[in-house]
């Protein structure tokens, strides 16, 4: 049942990934959510590692998640309702449940929506952290058909020219699926850079890119220096003359369709700890022949990967290439946590009761 | 009829934007375009003057619609065919037709999937030029729908870490309507900064921004320096570290929602003169009350506007308010004709024996 083993210097232990999902799910049963609910909750957090997108992950989201049910502010039993549909529409007050169980949920009527008329929109108000956007889009791909997810989240982002924060990361992600080679899945903030980007370089003691961030005034940083106490986060593009009106108009048009499309307010109205989605399911058999799309897919990838690099560069990627070749080596080798984090495990075990199995 | 005056000392005439398009009208239906046709593509190109959008308005793109109907690369008399269809979704090949006039028409498809099953999206195939992608958006916002537009365009940026141009400047537009303030309406290309702009900067003398360009070989220009000989466009966010990846993926998005899914091909292949174009039409009320929609959009884009601005900058805008301000001045005032751009009206409507009513 276990395989874990100590991999490096920082004492990291290394999990099967069905291990930890079993112990998530364990963890969630005990917030007051269902089976059913909690395994689909652990799924998605352990795709999130596999992947190797730790920030949505196991280690970096649980103990949020934890203290949202205990806190009240998420509801472990909600009663989801279609409030407004159409043929190919619904928008779903999700009675304050967490994202990464509610909306799975949402895509899959997307992708029912999209079986019958060829496009599912889904929207998601009332609603709670969203997890790894892509998990969600990549729900459409075993369907053939592709899955769109985006989630305007509570304001830490300026506007190009203000110096205050309007915006959420507002991530946008699109998953493709290809016939040999692995999806296309883009899944990206549109902010300049991760918030916990920043606080790695801070505890690390790294110097700052010029454009990363803008200083507690508004103004960008476009020099290289040591993180500053205070700060803001930029847009992608960081300045006006580098494109940040592109950046910010992108994250305005998430707030919208996964905020003001809800009717449940957007990122900066109600704010925390409110979250609004929004997920869609594009039937490829309602474009074009799927098989075709699929070969087409294939050469389209060959052709971005065998792009020359630049000089000094290995090599040119897709979307969904890193995390792809991520997942083939942890599916095998397990996921890394930290001691710090299987010491937390350890504790919450104990306080719920919950029998501690990674170790 | 008329009322032009030179305006500056780069001796531009100011021209009524009805009077401009009854011309470009004539010259198209010239090209063997009919008059209905003619004055839609009209409309498309004096739209674009008339916010400002100077790129994809009359005095740059009518010369090469003129020289892509004289070499016989659009067809003035494409025969749009659906070749495949669903409820919510077409796929138009629209026979090698000029986007600025088979676009409109895919537009105004999807919108009417739109209002029978709330969503409506048209993939348009074996197509020429877009003109200003905002403007088939904002078909879609007198039917309080949320009107979307993208265009895969031939390769002429750069992936990240690549050398070589393997995208367009595959731009995205979104429109979504508001009560009492102006629609927002964000329209803009993925790469860092437009083709045109590097032209401008050139002629000017004008010093590059760090970031805007990367060298013949793909390194980004990240110093202040004069516009070198030969260079290559980079994705929205230049570098890795400031997020080119996510302009590239956004890029990739439009070139698989525009290109791969049309059946067509691609940005790359099969290369110029082909575009593939997508439009998309979400009703509101198939989501929630529209009434209620446009007045938190007006509460939405009240509170972006009036975001305290960081220091030295005069204020926030939202997409779409520039060229709305634009718009006032220039429906009243006149769209400033360079002497230049009248020369070439004088030549072209003396070899197509059009009457010259400009001045």
């Amino acid at each position: 049942m276990l395989k874990q083993f100590k991999v490096n210097p920082e004492d990291s232990l290394l999990v099967q990934s069905e291990d930890l999902g079993n112990l998530v799910s364990a963890i969630f049963q005990k917030m007051g959510v269902s089976k059913e609910d909690a395994d689909l909750g652990a799924d998605v957090l352990v795709s999130a590692d596999l992947r190797g997108v730790d920030s949505h992950g196991v280690s970096n989201m649980l103990r949020n998640y934890v203290n949202g049910y205990t806190s009240g502010q998420i509801n472990p039993t909600p009663d989801m309702k279609i409030i407004k549909e159409s043929p190919a529409t619904a928008n779903i007050d999700s009675d304050r449940g967490l994202g990464i169980i509610t909306v799975p949920k949402a895509m899959d009527i997307a992708i029912e929506k999209a079986n019958t008329v060829g496009v599912g929109m889904v929207t998601i108000g009332n609603a709670r952290h969203l997890g790894m956007a892509s998990y969600h889009a990549m729900r459409a791909l075993e369907h053939d058909m592709i899955g769109v997810c985006m989630t305007s989240c509570p304001p830490s982002v300026l506007p190009t020219y203000g110096a205050e924060p309007r915006l959420g990361t507002n991530p946008i992600a699109m998953a493709v699926p290809a016939k040999n080679d692995h999806p296309f899945v883009f899944d990206a903030a549109t902010s300049a850079v991760a918030s916990n980007k920043i606080g790695i370089a801070r505890r690390l003691g790294a110097k700052l890119e010029p454009g990363w961030l803008a200083d507690e005034f508004g103004t960008p940083i476009m020099e290289t220096m040591e993180v500053p106490e205070k700060y803001q986060l930029l847009p992608v593009g960081a300045t006006r003359e580098l494109g940040s009106h592109k950046g910010y108009g992108l994250s305005c048009i998430v707030d919208i369709l996964g905020g003001v499309l809800t009717g449940f307010g957007y990122g900066a109205s109600p704010g925390r700890p409110n979250f609004g989605h929004y997920v869609a399911a594009y039937k490829i058999d309602a474009f074009t022949d799927v098989d075709d799309f699929k070969s087409t897919m294939d050469e389209w990838m060959y052709m971005m990967k065998n792009t020359k690099p630049a000089p000094g560069e290995e090599r040119v990627m897709v979307a969904g290439q890193p995390e792809h070749e991520m997942e083939l080596i942890r599916s095998k080798e397990g996921i890394p946590l930290h001691q710090e984090v299987v010491d937390w495990f350890k504790d919450i075990c104990g306080e719920l009761s919950v029998e501690f199995s990674l170790g």
